[in-house]
């Protein structure tokens, strides 16, 4: 057991070395077994945070809660995000011994965004796991509660109506990531944001007017394009804004996808970049690093938020209760790399 | 269920239309239902297989198979071609009511993959679905059979003793892709092939040769650069190829995070990318299309290979018996794009 690895190679030892305790509690608080100290299991809980710490599959979980199945619902083509959603959600859900039931619905619907909740229920889930912007939008239709199984949301921008949520502080990191290149010497920065129907866009669009205001910088609107969070509407905004003379020396966007295809169009023209033009993404899906220049972002930790999610499942399932009332902000962790270092 | 959506947007009914069947009949042959004609099960499964359907979960699937998990072995870093790997697998057992158990092993040696899925079985795995380089290794171990449940393997460069194969054909795609290169003009034609231990790096070699050969150029064995499948060996490669006055006008890479290395590092070297250097990648991950130029590759259809494993393995565990005696072969297809168009 003392080398049982988490997701980033991160032992059960290290963790335990780190809160200063036994492997053996660290097993213990993860499965909920024993009776330890509540200041014990905060330590154990909080060196779990630091370190990253995911546990491998256990068996006797496993047996535990073999019939508990666990519902998401996504849409849209495969990009690095939804991979990292789904594959973050496939681990956690492992780890606590829960299957995981996918269900595809392309259309962004308050009817549709229903009927698959229900589809998925009927389908054999006892918990939901959503995302945006299907967390939304059976928030905002109000049906959760008549779903009849609690339901936990990641990655969404603000608390919601009904269901629990995972989530990181949007705007702080949005505003962060900002402060950043206003240090590097940038005024004019444009931002490509996300569509209006994801929560988490409008606070990244707040964080980013926040430290803009801070640096006494006046928001100049045609600096703010408004994308859908894919790569070709990252390209349109290449273009709008690399168009005019009082181009920006930096462009900043609510996603990678989007920054990836800014990118492209700044080397379409002939840019080099970082020189000529900083750009910067959010999420840190593994395409970031892999681009040239390699992206400068924010990294939203999407397998830790879907294992606290899970959590928050399995406890509102064991009282037979929703799960509306939690809320957790996990932190999150800018990512400076070669495409900010102009 | 005329409206069920496959993970493309192909429908049942699009499926049905093609075969010339209703779309009764189509959900009849993908539940082993009712009683088709074999040339009708011919058909279906022919346009399925066109039209790349999957189909969603299904409730009734579900319930039959509600105890049958799958395990799956993978160790190494988050890539996106990890992330094809497992949310194809997901979406495979998903579409037949299977549960998917993960574990990862950061050791390759014959000793941790024996281990790894004797855990697996321990933790309820009731089959194997495997990738390499386990699944090379456990067949090299000759353990598979001891483990006393079926295994398949997908994208592996070989059948294996022991294990069920699903597979493209490799040595055939590297031929086609590199004569794509040699009719657009090139002759010096670099190579960074994978590590020795993956089956299918020894495939795209020969075929490499194969179309060298094929047009009267003889091999330079200053142009094959043995990288390790990571984008570190890929920017490596990049300065080792490039470097030289007499470089390569091409670069082909045996997988896309290699390719994206040899990108990033032409970028650092001023080069303008087609223009001055072709550069072809292997898999079609997400993250192909994203970066720029956007790379021409091949594209691995890594969710139907787990469809059909997990058939197999429902197939073998049905009979009682392994997998062994079964190979497919599915269709790979040759994606152009940007990276070679100069």
């Amino acid at each position: 057991m003392s080398e049982r690895r988490g997701e980033r190679g991160v032992t059960m030892r290290a963790v335990a070395a780190r809160a200063g305790v036994s492997p053996m509690t660290v097993s213990n608080v993860i499965n909920g077994a024993g009776r330890a100290a509540p200041a014990t299991v905060a330590a154990v809980r909080a060196a779990i945070d630091e370190l990253g710490y995911v546990p491998n599959v256990s068996a006797r979980l496993l047996a535990r809660a073999r019939a508990t199945t666990v519902g998401l619902i996504y849409s849209g083509a495969r990009t690095p995000f939804l991979d990292a959603i789904l594959t973050g959600s496939l681990r956690a859900t492992n780890a606590h011994g829960l299957q995981l039931l996918l269900r595809e619905e392309q259309r962004l619907t308050h009817e549709a965004a229903e009927a698959a909740a229900r589809a998925l229920v009927r389908g054999g889930a006892d918990a939901l796991l959503l995302i945006p912007p299907f967390a939304e939008l059976l928030s905002e239709a109000g049906v959760v509660d008549a779903l009849g199984v609690p339901a936990a949301a990641i990655a969404t921008g603000a608390t919601l109506p009904g269901t629990a949520t995972v989530r990181i502080d949007n705007r702080a990191a949005m505003r962060a990531l900002t402060q950043r290149l206003i240090e590097r010497g940038h005024r004019r920065i444009a931002l490509v944001s996300g569509p209006p129907n994801h929560s988490d866009s409008a606070d990244r669009i707040h964080g980013y007017r926040d430290a803009l205001a801070d640096a006494g910088i006046v928001a100049d609107a045609r600096l703010l394009f408004e994308g859908r969070f894919d790569h070709e509407s990252g390209v349109a905004a290449g273009s709008a804004l690399l168009s005019p003379a009082d181009r920006p020396s930096a462009i900043m966007c609510s996603n990678d996808d989007m920054a990836a295809g800014v990118i492209g169009e700044a080397h379409r023209r002939g840019l080099r970049l970082p020189r000529d033009l900083a750009v910067t993404g959010f999420d840190d899906t593994t395409m970031a690093s892999l681009i040239s220049p390699a992206l400068t972002t924010v990294r939203q930790p999407i397998q830790l938020m879907a294992y606290r999610a899970a959590e928050m499942l399995i406890r509102a399932g064991r009282r037979g209760e929703l799960a509306e009332a939690e809320d957790e902000l996990v932190d999150y962790e800018l990512i400076e790399r070669e495409s900010t270092a102009g």
